[in-house]
Order: structure tokens, then C-alpha cells, then sequence
């Protein structure tokens, strides 16, 4: 599959990020539209929390872009939980046509390509993306509650509780989204929940190298080439490879899990994970630097991991799938 | 949101559905491309089972139609297992782009729209669209592990184990999605699990009557209108919501929960259920009877429910969702 130019080249036309307590600690804080002391945004549950956070969201992006539920013709959301509840809830009462994606952390890019892509047609003039997860829901989800207290590994990657909304145009916003790259599944063998960024890194990998293969750009063409959310481990892995190709990353490689704590202060071992992850990053940070005019060309590469507890248990690999979407601040045609 | 009439009118190139034992017993048992007698497909886990179900509905759907995966230029899967793990699993060999989507037993109808709006651009030929769904993963994630025994209640239904397939194109098929019509998720206060017909009816309804308010059309100019997968509680409901409505819903109007077993000899209690149970009527009955020419005009409204057992443990509602094609003997324009 090839890279594809879209025609119809979306603009972002507003965005917003709505955090936990930990990711407004971050250095990335300047950059989301509000935050929630407790991480319960009010609510009684965690995953109710988590709703209500995806709700804040889409409602943050909707008011600063001074759209109506009513002017978007479909909105593409998706979370970690199972059957998708925090973005099935939490955006029920938005009356808008609604398509459930499920990506793993690379929600936001897969949401991104899919409204991209139907925009194509004239059927779709405003559509909208969320993508959200919470460290409470996730961990008792995947590992154990936090109540339970378990020891984290090395590798082990810290849930964001983030969620982030973007609402897409065809006509003017701060950036657009003028190339996509819809990535492959790919398995290599890892089979370890505490070691995400090295299960998901193959699939980074056959994205970014199909990328730069097929369109003959080069790592300085960028402002940013974030991957997200690979953590320590798989950005190393990216890192060593893309310079075994002599790609030369430098600085300009980055993982939204490592942007988005301090691994210095934080205590999130390998970095940050989850869909909230890589769509606060881009909503938030990414979107103000486009806004203030210092990024002219942003490569985002989202990387989910398609596994569930149950085929862990049951001795199966990891899965990884990673989306590309190239971020301009002018449209290319 | 109004009815989107396509452009680009898809061709349904070929399809294909593989279903268990039970499914193949029931009355649309030569529409099936093959089944397995003891449901679980030469796999040692039920999950495993439904995974490679999906890879054989696929496999036997590019098979028909001539493709290999390097033609397809991007796949839409989903099934009702926490993380989708059936598609990312099954599918995970065939190297196509892959868009996982969830919207419960909505699923055929969620890809098939999303495909169909891809395609509306030029960057997309052929794509595939891929969901099912097992008896057995289901029950026990959804409800109680066979071995338990649970008692079933009168309106509960029976998840299908099946898998359905479609290879869409720009060229010409058996059929042509003409028209779609995304859904809107609607609650209404329903919170029992073995009510899930009565939970998603009023999604049915929703875009069932912006369908027929809008088009203008009656129900006598379809060969069938089939929801999937109401079974009799939420047929009986659209059935009476029709009527009142003056459209005269009659033999037209049917369900593919009522259409794939016979719930006089077979006991699945209200009907048939799963991403699996619309999928395998469309692959299977629809499009043999569109191939045979004996059908014109269908509308197909996949339905789902999009809670999961621990929001109904918090005393959540089920909310609904329901997706319409239009699917012709011939394109449109």
C-alpha cells in the first residue's frame, strides 16, 4: 500500500486536550485546554471519569472551533476499554453519526485517516476525532487494580489519562493533514504486556520505512516525527533502526510517550501509553505549535498494540499496528 | 445527518460467510460457503476458533472474487471480543492496511459504510470488509462460561458463531451500495442483558425513519429491509413502530436474528445475535439471492449494542446503534 496524497486535504480546524493530575505536572502543560485534580472529572467511577473526560474533550474542540454537534456530519472516537464504553458513553449525547474504531493507542491516527479519507467525497464538510484512555480504567483492565499495589517492570509503560478531540474542515485551520500511510499488522514475537513499546515498535518501523522509502523525504523535512506512544524501549528500537538506515533521526524523532512526562521526576518508567497519550500530545502540543506558526511539517506516527489480556493468558503474541499521518501548515495542492 | 448517496457506487465483488454447526443447520444453510461441525474450526480455544473463522471468511471471499491481499487496498474488521482481538488475530497474516472498527453487531454495516465512503476518493479500488463473531468467546465474556449452565430468559438471544466477508470494488458485482446512512447511538433506559433487541430498536427506528422521511421511498420498493440483529422482541417493536408510522412494514420487512435459525425446532430462545449473525445473512442469503437476481432493492440496518458486562455491573443503560445500506441490483447513476 502506498502512501496516499489526499486531494481534499482536511484542515484541523480546532482541537483540545483535557488531562489527569500527572499530565498537567508534565512539560507539556501550557499546551492542554484543562485538567482534573483527582483524575475523576467529577464522576463516581473511574471509567464513568473517563467518559465524562472524552465528553470534555469533544465538547472543548466543538467551542473553540464554534461548531454545533448538529454541523458535523460523523465522529470517529475510540478508547482501551472493552467494547469501546468510554467513547460509546461518554459521547452518547452528542447526536452526531457515530463510528467506533478500536486501534489500540493508535486511535487518533487511525480516526484521523478514516475522516480524512471519507472527506474525500463531498458526503462530509466537518467531522470530528476523540481518543481517550484513563490510567485507573486501564490498569484494572489489563493488569490489576490499583488496589492490588503489583510492581512495575522497567519496560512497563504509564497509561496516560488523557483524552483529545479534533474537529476537521474543508476549509482553513492552523494545520492539515495533506498525506496518509494506513499501517499493516505486524507480529514479532513479543508476548510480554510490560514490554508494549518493543511489541508495537515492528509496526512503527514498517510504517515510517514504507514512508521514507515512497517518498524519498528526509528526516530534516520535518519539524517533528513523533511516534506514540512507544516509550523508551520501542523509541530506541525506531532510533537505532532508522539510523541503521542512515536516516539519521537526531533530535527530531521524538515518542509522544516520552514528551509527554518527565522521566526524571515522573514516575512512569518507560514513558507514557494509551490512545490519550499521542491524541494530548497532538491536540494539545503539537496543535499550538502549529498555531504559533514554529511547525511547518509534522510526521505522526500513532502505534497501537492489538492484544487483550484474555490472548496473553492464552500464550499468544503481541500484535502491533502503527498509522501515519503528515501534518502540514499549508495545503500541498 | 442526511442519507448519503454515493458517487462512487461500490460493486460487492464477492463475499463469502463460514459458520458454525448450529448456524448451518438452520434454514439459510446452503447460502453458507462452508462450516464447522464442532464449531471450533480445527483450533484449540473458542477464541482461537473465531479468529481463524474470520481468516477463513476472507480467505474464501478473495478466493471468489479473484484478489490477493496486495490488491486490496485496506480492510475493516471488527467482532464483539474485548480489544477486537478475533480480527487483529485472524486477520493479523494478510498484510492489507487494517482499520479495526467497533460498533458491536453493527459491525458489517459500520465497515461497509466506512469502505464505501473511502472509496469515494480515488485512492482506494478494493477493499474488504470482515466480522463475526462466536457462540461460545461471546458467552463467556458477555454472560457466564457454558460450563456454568446459565439459564437463559425468554427474550434473550443467541450469539451466531459465523463470520461473513465482502470484497468491494469500482468495477461491477452482484450488487452496488448505492445509499448509506450512518447511525447516531440512542439510548432508552434499557439495562438487561437478555434484552439486547428492545435495547437497540430504538437505534433501528432512529435511522430507519430519517431513512424514509428523507428518501421519500415506501416499503414496496425493497425486495427486503432486513435489521440484524433485533430477533423477535426488537422486530416485534420496529414491526408495530413501522406500522404506526403507515408504512405497512408486512413480509418486507425482516430481521436477520429471526432469518438465520428456526426458532421452532432450533433453541436460540428470541433469535439469532453477533456480528457474525448480520454478516453471514448478507454474505450469504443477501447476496446469493442479489446474485440469482431475485432481488433488486435491500436495506440492510446492522444494529448494535455498545455496552460492555462491566457498565451494566455500574448500572449503566445500553445504548444503541444502527447503520443502513441501500444495496442495488444495479448503480444509480
Amino acid at each position: 500500500m502506498d502512501i496516499i496524497k489526499l486531494k481534499t486535504q482536511p484542515a484541523v480546524h480546532s482541537a483540545a486536550a483535557v488531562v489527569g493530575q500527572k499530565e498537567f505536572e508534565g512539560p507539556l502543560k501550557d499546551h492542554f485546554h484543562s485538567h482534573s485534580n483527582d483524575d475523576m472529572f467529577g464522576q463516581d467511577t473511574f471509567e464513568r471519569a473517563e467518559a465524562e473526560m472524552m465528553r470534555q474533550a469533544l465538547t472543548f474542540a466543538m467551542k473553540s472551533g464554534g461548531c454545533k454537534p448538529e454541523d458535523i456530519n460523523a465522529l470517529f472516537a475510540g478508547d482501551l476499554m472493552n467494547q469501546c464504553t468510554s467513547s460509546s458513553y461518554g459521547l452518547l449525547d452528542f447526536d452526531i453519526p457515530y463510528f467506533g474504531i478500536y486501534g489500540a493507542c493508535s486511535t487518533m491516527a487511525e480516526g484521523l485517516i478514516l475522516a480524512s479519507l471519507c472527506m474525500q467525497g463531498d458526503s462530509f464538510k466537518k467531522t470530528a476525532v476523540c481518543a481517550g484512555s484513563h490510567y485507573c480504567t486501564a490498569e484494572r483492565q489489563f493488569r490489576s487494580p490499583l488496589e492490588y499495589g503489583g510492581q512495575r517492570s522497567p519496560t512497563s509503560q504509564w497509561t496516560a489519562t488523557a483524552a483529545g478531540a479534533v474537529i476537521l474542515t474543508d476549509s482553513i485551520g492552523d494545520a492539515y493533514i495533506t498525506e496518509v500511510l494506513p499501517g499493516r499488522s505486524v507480529s514479532s514475537g513479543i508476548k510480554d504486556i510490560s514490554n508494549m513499546g518493543a511489541a508495537m515498535a515492528p509496526a512503527a518501523y514498517d510504517t515510517l520505512s514504507r514512508y521514507f522509502t515512497q517518498s524519498g523525504k528526509e528526516i530534516k523535512d520535518f519539524d517533528l516525527i513523533a511516534t506514540g506512544d512507544l516509550g523508551n524501549e520501542g523509541h530506541g528500537i525506531i532510533y537505532d533502526l532508522l539510523s541503521a538506515d542512515g536516516l539519521g533521526p537526531g533530535q527530531i524523532y521524538n515518542d509522544c510517550g516520552l514528551m509527554l512526562y518527565d522521566r526524571n521526576t515522573q514516575d512512569v518508567h518507560a514513558g507514557g501509553s494509551g490512545c490519550g497519550c499521542s491524541s494530548a500530545v497532538f491536540t494539545g502540543y503539537i496543535m499550538n505549535k502549529f498555531k504559533k506558526k514554529e511547525f511547518k511539517n509534522v510526521l505522526l506516527i500513532c502505534t497501537g498494540a492489538l492484544m487483550s489480556p484474555l490472548t496473553l493468558y492464552q500464550g499468544e503474541e503481541i500484535p502491533g499496528v502503527a498509522h501515519l499521518v503528515h501534518l502540514s501548515a499549508e495545503r500541498s495542492v
